[in-house]
């Protein structure tokens, strides 16, 4: 069971082009696509007559043509035409979930009800659509728990052991950065600021410092998605907590969604500034921050595997695990809630 | 459980060389091959002294020798030669099965009891040694329980989605046309016509037809095979039920055994005859089915995996369900009373 | 579960270089790890904060430092660093196996108690420092229950059916030769004889026999490893039992250590006397014999598969068991007597 009446990210809107796509959201098969005509559309990945995923089919002006027998399903899950027979069943219909595009993002409602819909709009991710910054992203699959994801991104400290040829720095300079955690209802930030520190390889890659900086790390948990705000200035020349300092800014998105219990979608945007004097940093900043997450996932999936085999025996915690366990808690909430109303 | 008392189709005669096979038929993992003297034959795959899969071993004049010690059997089943040991005690043997070869197609009895016989001969392929046909086939493995298989040769209306490059043809033609079924016992007819109908790419390619075709397809289901005749006339020029029409003619066999509760073999032949003036088509026409037998099993298997992960769930029936709901109705019928028998 | 108390064998001196390995003996996920200061060590693969395997860590002078959040493990288990934390709990710590390295041989004592520590030293294996014998060798991972590779070992008359190739020579020689078992507590000695027979592939290459050989095997049966000694001399030309004979002389050593229940590591080594005039054969004794072990290996691995898809049903026994069977009686006496120390 995972959090419901959320907006979950479903795709990014470049991913859905002529072809459908099969993607399973937590725990449920669907087909998501986009229809000739350009909506947007999910649809429960299963012909109502003999069961071929409708991602085998073809998408058309009004909906997916299932590629076994030619039924075609508007968005709205309603079969709309079966060849060769007159009368359409009313049952002939699959399970539609509501799809929102915003800011190239598709998100989905996954609600406590089947046909719910959200009273509320999805999230905003400014940068996306800031001309301050460039972006680029990808989708990431986990053999691990979602929760694992969070864990990791809430945590900033492990960067010097997993990350040190792209973005880690000094390691022990990582373990022991003060570290302030809030928290608000379903929300929590975590902020790290390490001060005179050594620029990490891709930030000296991206930005012209002249020496030592001070680097700040905002993470912003939600309950689908978290917005990490990373950056440096010139050390001891800006406030770290100038909403307006200079230097070089990476806008973090990351949407993070269960596909099972065990498994999940990562869905990753790396926004950056770009000094003038170092133009088209953004891409190589993009990809040495996918290769990052790469390092991640080598790391979240060893750990998931050998939390299996070792019986999921939880282990001790230590300074570093404050905000993935307020997490955990807020998750586990929401949790139990959804299960009350689902019972 | 199957329908038990049947004979299935085991291999095809030039399957058995001078190599043993292993095969697993109706859940009994079997070792098929031909001795050196010419007798096909089908044991449990399992040498009685230390389990080696007996298809590991070597072909010899009188049977066949295991890999591991050395142990002889005889196609009966009997160990014949323990290397090394004079007594051979009486139960080292492996269970037999009664084996036929009619028409190139060796037929394996499974009855209900151990050792049981068959009263009746295996059916006969006439096509196979028919002088107007040639002929050629091969054997598909399918991840999809057998049945489905069966669905989809009773059922074809879905050539113009399935099979559009091929032997397709116009899709809303294919879905509209006047369908016949007719059943008799165990047994079960499906009878097809589309007049006037755009001759499909295959066609084409294998007579010279003059414009616009009257095709047929006569699809007679058994209980372990189906057979079945398609072919066209020059639209107008034939009555589609004169039994000695011309035009062009497939006869399909399509032996379909399971071999797991989950998972089957698909063993098939085409033979077709040949228009003087298109010498060599049949070996085309034979290419051309093996690739649409392979489009079936994509969809098939596809199917099948997604019923498993929806739970079985059944879906809803339309015009085209007849005759494989007929079918379905003769396998349960037939395997009722083998589980009585085997109770 | 399986005989503890005993030594096993881990790995190869060889094996543990720069990088930790992980390993699991006995069903205990493991790293293995030399620490730079030289020491050979084994602790439970798993770190005691978020259960990353250590054999994704680093060696240092001290210990093993994890790759997730740097924790550092002394040989003994203990946690001796929290970067960023002054204080250690004294529950950091991780499970430690007693480990002791012996002719080239890193052996692990696996205890019916947590920590226990052996009484005695581990075996010793005198052809991995005998100026007589030059030594190659290898590990197999089996995809089977380690007693299916003792019954093989113990059972030569194998050779002719599978490993003609090599050491084979004539099958049935081999089944019909005398066989002595010979029984001492918890070892066990089966001595054969194969008087006057033609020399095997392998032996003719690394010896210029001048015709037919008098053979011997002589293979010592140790809980946690057998040691077979085997080799020939011309025919009629010196006592198989004189301990001094001449000839070609193989000393093969063979630690099996259960990974799991149903899967195992196999530890080979072959040393080989090396004719005068024939230098460098042993090289060429060593590639045979890994040759002849991977046919074993499929052989096993096959009777594994087919035990499993039968069900497990025992098989008739043959002349040749009687040493496997003694064996398998030891191995349930001492796993039973674990098995009560461990309720």
């Amino acid at each position: 069971m995972f959090p419901l009446n959320q907006w979950y990210v479903a795709a990014f809107a470049w991913e859905l082009q002529d072809k459908p796509i099969a993607r399973t959201l937590l725990n449920r098969p669907l087909v998501l696509f986009r229809t000739r005509s350009g909506r947007a559309a999910a649809l429960e990945d299963r012909c109502c007559h003999r069961s071929l995923p409708l991602s085998f089919g073809t998408i058309e002006q009004a909906g997916i043509r299932c590629g076994y027998h030619g039924l075609l399903f508007e968005p709205g899950g309603q079969c709309i035409e079966i060849p060769g027979q007159e009368k359409i069943p009313s049952k002939a219909r699959v399970a539609a979930f509501q799809v929102v595009e915003r800011n190239q993002i598709v998100w989905i409602w996954m609600g406590e009800q089947a046909d719910s819909e959200a009273s509320v709009q999805p999230p905003e991710v400014a940068a996306h659509d800031d001309p301050r910054y460039e972006f680029g992203g990808g989708v990431f699959h986990y053999q691990a728990p979602y929760q694992l994801i969070h864990d990791n991104l809430l945590d900033l400290s492990h960067l010097g052991y997993v990350h040190a040829r792209t973005i880690g720095g000094n390691p022990k300079l990582h373990m022991s950065a003060p570290t302030r955690v809030e928290g608000d209802g379903d929300k929590l930030r975590v902020v790290r600021w390490l001060k005179a520190s050594e620029p990490p390889a891709t930030y000296s890659a991206a930005w012209p410092f002249k020496g030592l900086i001070d680097r700040w790390q905002e993470i912003d948990f939600h309950v689908t998605y978290l917005a990490i705000w990373t950056g440096a200035v010139d050390a001891a020349t800006d406030a770290l907590d100038n909403p307006d300092r200079g230097g070089f800014h990476m806008r973090g998105f990351h949407g993070i969604t269960p596909e099972t219990e065990t498994t999940a979608h990562y869905f990753w945007t790396l926004a950056s500034n770009t000094h003038p004097d170092r133009p088209g940093t953004s891409e190589l900043v993009c990809r040495q921050t996918e290769a990052t997450f790469e390092e991640d996932r080598l790391i979240i999936e060893a750990q998931h595997r050998n939390m299996c085999r070792f019986g999921g025996t939880h282990g001790i915690d230590i300074h570093v695990d404050a905000g993935p366990n307020r997490a955990r808690r807020i998750i586990d909430r929401l949790t139990s809630r959804s299960k009350e109303a689902a019972a």
